[in-house]
């Protein structure tokens, strides 16, 4: 705060006009950040009008065409200017980032079925009340079915027009077959655990209406659902869950189809297994007792960041990892057969054949093709950001 | 580029007075992009400005405590001006590496042993032409000893300062040994190998002199040592090395200082177990042959993360991870270790034990502490990035 006080420490050993010339420069430069901090507050209120009056007409907020031209005339401005157009590029996509973000706290609030009434069950739990939140600030009328409300079943259940399963994986099929009897004709029901398979099943016996299984890929801290993925696995009736969708696509998110069953396979290797991987890493970390934060003295910002994915998995919570990770015994079967394939690598580990492993290592990545080369730049180009952040 | 072409599609449908509002509002939007473009080069101008005053006064580039002053005043603008604050830090941030690359660029250049003779052997490979470059842009008088150059060893060591050796680990100690008898006796010896116990020994066996090991954390492609850190591992006459650890100061990176021991057991972990982890996981994915890219569309920024640290080691050099994993006897003990650790979780995962899961997790979460939390947040910092990026 007291910027005097900072700079008379290194300007000491310098002439007075040096240290004028500095203190000047420094002006200035105060002057120039004053000046860039108002121009962000005028775009943000352009931004707002223009959100405004996409919302009083109707039209869509997204514009990925606008956002890539505006892009595009950016980088050629920079270049005029002599900067560097990554740079300038970087800025305005945290600009347009900031801008989306809040045209969605605007626009993100439209109801494609304003007044019907939605069901939340398990709507205490951490995902229950971000859903119970966001269709409560899109004026539906937002009703609340928590372990002790059975009792009150009927009354909730009354000309409900969706019943959303918030409740954990292993619960979620007999939570299904309790409420159906309950639900009117025409309500759609759906979930959102992160297996498909069983539930959704479970949901088709249970309801002889429109299904649909949902997975919010995002968690319950989620600042906003701005291009995060649902998929989305269709059941019965697709057409009458179509609304729900909409809702999902306003607030933002993006809806991926798949069939419960790719969908579980595919998310035994993303969730379960990764996540077991990651475990595991960590485990073997506390066992022998590696000191953390010398480690991350002594690192590379790609060490701090794979570490820090190992880290942030225990910062969460065991239960709904230990869900995940144990879910069917198709999952416990590939971790085991996962565990089996590091076993066959212990040969060549013994014998410090680095022939072998060149001639594996050239095979994955053959396999892995371009994805690694773009892997590269996205990681590093993230590598920057977290240099330049701490 | 054609803007009214992008912008008339999603207008069609509105009417004339709205299309024309939203245009209007667009025009601003540009004339405030202008505005904000102007505004950075201005900024650019001055940091230059100021760059060029402290080269003059040889004052020191970096100064944190008016940069953590400048982003507090620039938070506490945005608040005034209605913007979110770390959206506007973000923003600063970014600007503030920018300009701490550009003045590196400026200053960076400064020679703390102008004109001094500095021999790279090696330095015809990646990591040696970096040095080479960065020795000859600070005015040294560079020379290159090369596999083809030993016949030339006794005039390309004459009257040298430095001898850099930038070979692969398997050769540094035999390089070290053969060099040793023609280095003068004030000249200082140092490798960037990332093994140091048996180098450094190699080193004070060879050479009588100044000796000093450092590991440079960083790859041949780095864009600027801004920030990057080099492992310091003293060896002999630690004052007559000083000028080199000051060199890589002036080029921006960060000399954290262990010893040979520490550093070798720390990078076991840090370097050859994660690399063997992630490699190992890698390896699975492709003889399972998992659908890389379909994954990616159902799958949230975490594992795109994650995958993206699996996918960049593969775009990288076999012989190398080969050299780092297999280094000593040592990492195979460690990598056997790791991997018997694994085996041991089998029982759990085949009886889908979840409590024994549960206690096991709690446990590594109490061990890594605070970590955990601040690898959650930096993490999730991340992924917004890469949200918003791609």
């Amino acid at each position: 705060m007291n910027k005097e006080a900072h700079d008379a420490l290194p300007l000491a050993s310098a002439t007075s006009g040096s240290a004028n010339a500095l203190e000047e420069l420094r002006r200035q430069i105060d002057h120039t950040d004053r000046d860039l901090v108002a121009l962000l507050a005028r775009r943000k209120g352009l931004v707002m009008q223009v959100a405004n009056v996409k919302k009083e007409h109707g039209l869509p907020t997204h514009h990925p065409a606008r956002e890539e031209d505006l892009i595009s005339t950016r980088r050629a401005q920079a270049v005029q200017a002599g900067l560097d157009p990554d740079y300038v590029e970087d800025l305005f996509r945290t600009m347009m980032r900031n801008s989306r973000v809040g045209q969605l706290n605007t626009l993100g609030r439209r109801s494609v079925r304003p007044g019907a009434k939605v069901l939340i069950v398990g709507g205490k739990g951490s995902m229950g009340s971000l859903f119970a939140r966001c269709f409560t600030q899109s004026d539906y009328a937002v009703r609340i079915l928590d372990v002790d409300d059975w009792p009150q079943v009927r009354e909730l259940t009354s000309g409900i027009d969706l019943a959303l399963l918030a409740v954990p994986i292993a619960l979620t099929p007999a939570v299904a077959l309790e409420l159906g009897p309950h639900l009117p004709k025409d309500c759609v029901l759906c979930d959102i655990t992160s297996l498909k398979s069983e539930p959704l099943a479970a949901m088709l016996r249970a309801h002889a209406g429109p299904v649909v299984g949902l997975h919010p890929l995002f968690g319950p801290n989620t600042v906003s659902m701005d291009k995060q993925i649902v998929v989305t696995t269709p059941g019965r009736e697709s057409a009458a869950c179509q609304w729900v969708l909409d809702q999902l696509s306003v607030w933002g998110s993006l809806a991926v189809d798949a069939t419960a069953e790719e969908h579980d396979w595919m998310m035994g290797i993303v969730q379960a297994l990764r996540h077991f991987a990651t475990f595991a890493f960590g485990e073997y970390l506390c066992a022998r007792e590696v000191p953390i934060s010398r480690t991350l003295d002594v690192s590379s910002p790609i060490y701090r960041l794979e570490l820090g994915m190992v880290g942030r998995l225990f910062a969460q919570d065991p239960a709904l990892y230990a869900e995940i990770i144990f879910a069917t015994p198709e999952r416990r079967a590939l971790l085991r057969d996962f565990i089996e394939s590091l076993n066959r690598h212990l040969d060549m580990v013994d014998r410090g054949d680095k022939q072998a492993f060149i001639e594996q290592f050239k095979k994955v990545a053959a396999w892995f093709g371009p994805f690694s080369e773009q892997a590269l730049r996205e990681s590093s180009f993230l590598i920057e950001k977290l240099v330049h952040r701490f």
